[in-house]
C-alpha cells in the first residue's frame, strides 16, 4: 500500500525541516488543524516530494518567492533553515537574494537580508 | 585597465541572451538611453557577472521572481529563453513554475505557466 | 472506495465550470499535465469540494482576490463565469469589484470591473 | 435633509464595529484628521453604505482582499472582529483565509490565519 | 451653494485630463454608471482637488505608484497623458520611472516605460 | 579622476540621508559588505546623483513607491526623514500618502500614514 499524502509530506519535511519549520506548523494546528493538514499535504506531499529538482534548488527559488513577495518573514526564517540543512551555504544564499533586488527591488530584498542576518546569527549561536 | 561595468555586463549579456532579450533591449534604448545603459550595467555588469552562482540557479530563481511578481510576461520571455541557453531542461523550468503555486499562488503560476508554453512552442519550431 | 481527489475534483468543477475554465485547463494539460492533475486536485478536489462555505460565497471571495491581485485576468474571467453559473448576479459580482477599490486600489479594481464588461457582454450575446 | 456623507459614514461604523477598528481611527485622526474623515466618508459612507450586497458577505470579501495583499494586519484584525460582529462564523472566516492559500499562495494565507488565531483568542478570553 | 463632489470632480478633471482618461470614464460609465460616479467624485473630487501640493507632483507620485503596481497599464496612459499636460516633462517622467527600478524593481519599471514610450510616439504623431 | 560610483553615492547620501538610513546602511554591511556596496552604488551613486529631477521630488515619488509596496516600513522611515532633511513639510508627504489611497488602497496608506506619524513624533522630540 501506497503512502498517504500526509506522510509522504511528513517524510519530506523530516528531511528538510528545522525547529523554526516545526513551530509554524505546530501554532497552524492549533489555529485550523484542516489548514495544517493541507499544507504537509499539498506543499509538502505533492509539491517538495516531486523528483525533478534537487532540494537545494527548491529551497534557493523558494527563498527567491518569498523575498520577492515581501512581507514573509516567518515563512523565510523556516525556509532559510531548510535551505542551509539541505547544505545550501550562506553566500549562496545572499546571492540569491541579493539578485532579487534586480527584480523585486531593494526594498523587499534588503527585507529578506536582516532576515537571513538574524536566522544566521541564531545558528552561529546554537553551534 | 578591467573593462567598464558596461562592457562587463554585455560580455555576460552575449553568453546568455537570446533574441528575446536583445529585442527588449534595443525597444529601451530607443526610449531611453540611460535606461538601457543602467539595465547592462546593474543587473548584467554587477549582479550576473559576479561569481558564487552559477548561470543556472541564477536564471531559475529569477523566473521564480518574475513568476511571483505576476505582470512581468515580457521580461519572462526574455529569461525563459537564457534559462534554457544556460542548459536548464524544460522540465526544471516547469518544475519551478509548478512550485510557485504554493508560494505565489496559482494564478500567477498558471500566468508564466502560458509564456513557458508559448516559448518552448516558439524554440521547438525554429530548430 | 472514495472517489480520487482528482475524480472529486472533477465533479466539483462540473457543477460550476463553464466553458472559459475548461479551454484554460486544455491549455494548462497540453503544457504540463502534472500542473492540470494539480489544479484538478487541490484547488478543486480539495478546496472548493470542502463544506463551510456556499459555492456563491467561495466565488465572490476569490472574485475579491482575483480583484486584489490585479494580474490574473484570465483566471478572473472564468470565475465570473463560475460566480454566474452559481447563481451570483452582475449586480453582486460589481459590488464586490467596486468594494475592492477601498482594499486594492483603483487601478485594479478597474481592471477587473473591465473584465467583467466583457464577460457579461459575452453572455449576452450568447443567450 | 439628508445625513452627510460623514454620518452616513458613522452611522454605517456604528453597526459594524468593534474597539480594534475605533482605535485605528483615533489614531488615525491624531496623525490627519482629513485622512480619518476621508476613511469614515468614502469607505463606510459610500461604499459600506450600499445596498446590493449583505454585510457579512462584505467582510468575507474584505477577508479575501486583506489576505491576499499579505501585508494588513492591523486592517485584518479591525475586519476580523467587524465580520464576527457581523454574524459570521469562526468557521467561515477560516474556510476564506484557507482558500486564499490557492490564490495568493500560502504565505499570504498563514500570514492571515495567525491574524485570525490572535482575535479569536483574544474575543474568547473577553467574553 | 457649494458644488457637489462629482461637479467638482469634474472640474478637476476638465483641467487635466485629456482623450484616454476620458475613453476609461465613457467605457466605465456603460459598465458600472455607479462606479464611474465614485470615480469621479473621489479620486477627482475629494483627493486631486485639495490643496497642498501642486498637479505635476500629484501626477508625479501617481506615475511611480502605478509603476509600482506593475499592472496598470491603463490608468498609466492616462496619467502619463494627464502628467504631460500638466506641465511634466518627458525627461522628469522617465526619470520617475527610471528611479523605479530601486524601489519596484525592474521589470516594473521596464513595463512602464514601455508604455511611455507608446504614450510619447502618439503625442508626437497627433501634433 | 573622476569619483568612483561608490564615493558619488556616499557623497549623495551624506546630503541627504539622517541617521535612520545610517544604521540600516550599517545592519546592512555587517550582514553582506557586497550589497551594501551595492546599495551605495546603485541606488545613491547612480540614481540619487542623476540630474533631471529635484531631490524633494525624488523622495516624494520614493515614499509613493514604498507606500504601494505596503511591506517597506524600514526604508519608508529612512525616506520620511530624508524628505524632511530635503526640505518637505510635513503636509507634503501626508499629501502623499493620502493620495496613494487611490492607487495602491486604504491599508497600503494607512500602514504608511502610521510609520510618518512616528517618524514625525520622534522628531519633534529629539528637536
Amino acid at each position: 500500500m501506497s503512502p498517504s499524502r500526509y506522510e509522504k509530506g511528513l517524510a519530506t519535511l523530516g528531511k528538510m525541516n528545522g525547529s523554526a519549520g516545526q513551530e509554524i506548523l505546530k501554532k497552524l494546528k492549533s489555529i485550523s488543524p484542516d489548514f495544517e493538514k493541507l499544507v504537509i499535504e499539498f506543499p509538502y506531499g505533492d509539491i517538495y516530494s516531486r523528483p525533478g529538482l534537487d532540494l537545494k534548488t527548491r529551497e534557493l527559488v523558494t527563498i527567491a518567492s518569498l523575498t520577492t513577495l515581501g512581507f514573509a518573514a516567518n515563512e523565510l526564517k523556516a525556509h532559510l533553515n531548510n535551505a542551509l540543512n539541505a547544505g545550501c551555504t550562506e553566500e549562496e544564499i545572499l546571492e540569491v537574494i541579493l539578485q532579487m533586488s534586480v527584480y523585486a527591488g531593494f526594498p523587499a530584498a534588503l527585507n529578506s537580508l536582516f532576515v537571513a542576518g538574524e536566522v544566521f546569527e541564531k545558528r552561529k549561536k546554537e553551534k
